[in-house]
């Protein structure tokens, strides 16, 4: 295993404590399975550094008592699950944001997001071992080992979704233990949901009747309207971000490419939360005119992003590339990031426009 | 009961053989449940007269045989149901498409919706009555008795809606048997879906191993790029419509009203398919600033509309009111027309904007 230095050096860091980095566009596209070293990371607090071979997970239900497990444990009592499902910052494409008016948080270009294979047990399988039955408003919280302004990181999820079956309590991303950026030796992944509800470093799971009062829940990952700044918003008033929306990045060329006239390959992701990606637009003058491009989904992985590709011909010029996808709703994305802006840049969605010039 | 003449009185009428109508704005936001004779009617044929006593429903599985049904039947064997649910057509709103290029279709305003209790019997019920168990790849084609162009009229929804806990075969809205131009004596309601999904006037049910081959499901109702037009489209290559998309339409003050100076109150409705409406923004100023709407949602019903008010404060002058809604996933719609225009006018889902002037 390469070291995290080593690691690091292969990408965009935004910030080293907290560590925050993104891979190179054109690297995120090489592969439908984002090796962990190309992920993403996000973290709020120092990395933990945890022994397996003690670790324990405790599961809190209020009527039936404690659950403590270890990771043997964990194997022991429940079937192992693989599911193929992408995680996304929901400060992805972030840096757009920045365009029309400042925001916080780390300017995240478009890859914050990426997809693995994460194995692991369902978490809805651990819950129903703890006598937790199906139950309208009630919440999953999790707490983790990393340290965020002096208390555990905890966030919470709807019941419903943690009994899903694609919600998983993850030892393993793509066949190897996680790396101790991602979350080592356990975290969960509740694909379709911003990468802040799958929280990385577990170490408790309780079942409650509300949300977590973790600042991270009540506080941040909010969405709020573009009329409400920092000293006024409101974190009850605010939307609790948990599916994400249709989203979709031109990866190749990259941005400000000097290309040669004639054939350019254009290749990209894109992905819808909960729905699927129907169509996939791609503009070569700025959103005047549109073509579809292929694409390429992974049979049986709903939570999954898709990879599109089209070859333009593009003449001498200077030319504005474009991209806009299309759920299984029929629903498309706004065009400019004006329409979703927010003074924390969250859910940064409209159409992804990279700038080219062509000899 | 009122005759169709005299409700036909009372709608926009866009044709009347077909039969299809939509009621004026402000009676539809009048009320959250739409009386039956208020509900936009959209019809292939001609309504079909149908006498209760005899009817029957035939329900074909290919493993156990066809069963046949009168609606004492269906009353008598499965339990009754109510749903809550809005019903839309795939060409709501499709006026507004016509400003940026000539579309087919009625030139439905933003009346082609409505919301009612429907009542009947699930229709996973029924199919689980006849044999019926949960399959990919499996589809649930019905007939109906109204004839377009020579044919039974018929579409397919897949198996999961068809089986769904929301999915009915309705006798009866708001309480009462459906009106002949609704379905009676049964239609199936599938909340979410596009209304062409929820056939009137049931005869048969099929279940199958792929979609409906009838020109309705294979040809019609198809969402395609901006670049397709009439001759150029392949059936195939378009997206079924059945989720609809976010969508948002301003119902109250009315297209080119004439005010006094100062409050306004501004009403109108949203609906996020198969999500839920967290926020409505409204525009005094055609989309440059932005207020959040009241909403007004029925517990228990994710398949209904969310109804919402503001009080705009409005100087004297022209303006373009604006609507745009948001939902569970952090979803917006696109700003423009243009952004969703397509040759067959579905989906018509940008902001909404009405222009009024206040003395």
């Amino acid at each position: 295993m390469s070291s995290l230095a080593e690691r690091m050096a292969r990408l965009i860091v935004h910030g080293e404590h907290p560590y925050n980095a993104e891979p190179p566009l054109s690297r995120l596209r090489a592969s439908y399975r984002t090796p962990a070293g190309d992920f993403y990371v996000r973290s709020h607090g120092d990395l933990p550094e945890i022994d397996a071979a003690t670790w324990r997970l405790s599961v809190d239900d209020k009527l039936l008592g404690p659950l403590d497990l270890s990771l043997a444990d964990l194997r022991a009592r429940f079937p192992e699950a693989t599911v193929t499902a992408t995680m996304q910052c929901a400060g992805n494409r972030r840096a757009d944001m920045r365009a029309v008016a400042p925001v916080s948080g780390d300017p995240w270009d478009a890859g914050a997001i990426g997809t693995a294979d994460w194995t692991g047990v369902r978490l809805g399988d651990v819950l129903r071992a703890a006598g937790v039955t199906p139950g309208a408003d009630l919440h999953v919280a999790f707490e983790s080992h990393d340290v965020v302004e002096g208390r555990p990181y905890g966030v919470s999820i709807p019941l419903a979704k943690a009994l899903a079956d694609e919600t998983l309590l993850a030892f393993a991303m793509n066949g190897a233990p996680l790396l101790p950026e991602h979350g080592f030796p356990a975290r969960a992944v509740v694909p379709g949901f911003a990468g802040v509800r799958s929280p990385k470093w577990l170490r408790r799971i309780t079942v409650q009747d509300h949300p977590s009062d973790n600042p991270m829940q009540a506080d941040d990952y909010k969405l709020f309207p573009p009329d409400v700044t920092a000293e006024t918003a409101d974190p009850a008033e605010g939307h609790t971000i948990e599916t994400m929306p249709l989203n979709a990045a031109i990866c190749e060329p990259p941005r400000g490419a000097r290309l040669e006239a004639g054939d350019t390959p254009v290749r990209g992701y894109a992905i819808a939360g909960d729905r699927a990606v129907v169509r996939v637009d791609v503009s070569g003058d700025g959103g005047r005119s549109w073509r579809q491009a292929t694409l390429e989904h992974e049979a049986g992985a709903p939570f999954a992003w898709t990879f599109w590709e089209i070859v333009l011909d593009l003449p001498p010029g200077e030319h504005e590339l474009a991209v806009r996808a299309w759920d299984s709703a029929g629903q498309t994305q706004p065009a400019l990031p004006d329409d979703t802006w927010n003074f924390k840049g969250y859910l940064s969605a409209s159409w992804h426009r990279v700038r080219v010039e062509v000899a």
